[in-house]
């Protein structure tokens, strides 16, 4: 094995930069003080980072589940606004210590879940730093390619809630880890849909833009949980996202996973009644004209979710 | 006072967004999934990372003295292109325990620096963690304006070398901190500039663009020391850069400081001998045809500076 510390920033990123496909939309790559990128009109962007201890744990979370992860999460921010993602950056910190075969398998996952979700797009620069505890902060890039961004504020009365992607299933496997009734091996052998969901989840980017093609009037990324992101909606919209118990209860987790889980990453939209769905988007509610907020059938569900600095 | 656990990621965020000015060139604002950015054909993007222990000290380096550094860092490594700046995300990592004002001094240096060093650039997203040690991860973006980028690999024999920004202060601030005589108070009183070009450097950015304008062949950033950031043009580029030893010894810091001190963050570039230098600039040697690397009057120097992974 050879450590980051032995190798020096020059040597790690030798063996991290070649597991990375060049974006078709770069211009100048990595190397330079800056990458430039072939761009339209309207950039969108979003950054997200991740910290160990906060946000992950090594003895949950491979470095490759990390490279997937921090890679969806930004993604599907991007397609939130209805864009198209174009490129990310990368900028890692980590302990010299470390085995460089940890930032290859990153580097690796990274690509291919970016090859996945956004074909197309890559990572076009980076940074690499020494840090006691690993951090993972990611830019990402998106083009608009014509569209409106489809914000949290136009929800209307009458349009359909939808969500496309998993729910409840990242919080399912964070229950299970943090349970800690079996080693983390064993989880993953018995329950590697929800293990997965938490620690390397993935996501249908391409539903973003194919919801704004279709009317979306709202969209956001499920990510502190449905109740908390829907009263984002709600909020801005002053109108009231009535949920249907039943299709929730339909989903392959505990209700309570459904509605407070948090970090599906699963894009919630509302559309007119007339719209055609695309395809692997599900109807899940209503929107009321009511000061209601977030409702179960109607009745009023209890907001709570995620808060980095009040766990 | 109200530590930043007390208010919540959103209370904290409530003081930190209105000290930062609106970017001109933003359609989307914080506050949703991702920003919108008006953004021309070709789009610039860097990103850099500073982390509590391997980077600063928060007994050297006051919040406001980050939030500055953060952006002059950042907007060097886009000007070194020939770009001019339009924007940029921070994602901050900070100990929930702090008191929320040091992140609104953080906001305020940072909006004061962004509109001093790029009018019109803004601070377009971000992103407010938890963290034990503080982490400052920074994405800027800026617009190539039909100009071509100037990489490093482009300098020719019998070009001058210029360069705009100081050489050696930042080292020296360093020495002077690092030398721990005197408290950190006293050596702001007594040696103010050096101090602040360590802790709160600010830069020509407007210089990358005129530079570019009067046809720089190549050009970077001067962050890991003069010696080695030259060492990488002479490298892509396949010449030597013959440094003016008395014009490096007129900078006011010793010559070991202007030589190997780094984070300078001047803009180092070369341009053909009948180039039109901008007001700002300084000639401090020319390339010649030769395999050398960098040379002191045509003396060899040693090839030494920062990699965060060995010190």
């Amino acid at each position: 094995m050879a450590s980051i510390a032995e190798l020096g920033e020059r040597g790690a990123l030798e063996r991290f930069l070649p597991h990375l496909t060049q974006s078709e939309n770069v211009l100048v790559g990595p190397g330079d003080d800056a990458a430039v990128l072939r761009s339209g009109g309207e950039l969108v962007v979003t950054t997200d980072t991740m910290f160990e201890g906060a946000d992950f744990r090594h003895d949950w979370s491979t470095f490759a589940d990390l490279g997937t992860k921090a890679v969806t999460t930004n993604l599907t921010d991007i397609a939130a606004m209805g864009a198209t993602p174009t490129g990310l950056v990368i900028a890692l910190g980590v302990p010299g210590r470390i085995d460089v075969r940890n930032l290859e398998e990153f580097a690796k996952a990274a690509d291919r879940t970016l090859q996945k979700l956004a074909p197309g797009a890559g990572v076009v620069g980076g940074d690499l730093s020494t840090s006691e505890r690993t951090v993972i902060s990611v830019t990402a890039f998106g083009d608009m390619r014509g569209r409106s961004p489809v914000l949290r504020s136009g929800a209307r009365a009458d349009d359909r809630i939808v969500v496309a992607g998993e729910l409840g299933m990242s919080g399912a496997g964070l229950a299970l880890l943090s349970a800690g009734e079996h080693p983390v091996d064993e989880l993953r052998r018995r329950h590697p849909q929800r293990i997965e969901a938490h620690v390397a989840p993935l996501a249908p980017v391409h539903l973003g833009s194919a919801l704004a093609d279709a009317g979306a009037t709202s969209m956001l990324d499920v990510s502190d949980g449905l109740v908390l992101d829907a009263g984002r909606i709600a909020r801005a919209s002053g109108v009231e996202l009535r949920f249907d118990r039943a299709a929730l209860e339909a989903f392959d987790a505990d209700l309570e996973h459904v509605l407070y889980g948090g970090e599906d990453h699963a894009l919630l939209a509302t559309l007119p009644q007339e719209a055609t769905l695309p395809d692997g988007v599900l109807v899940i509610g209503e929107v009321r004209e009511s000061e209601a907020g977030v409702t179960l059938d109607g009745e009023p569900v209890q907001e709570r979710g995620w808060d980095p600095f009040r766990r």
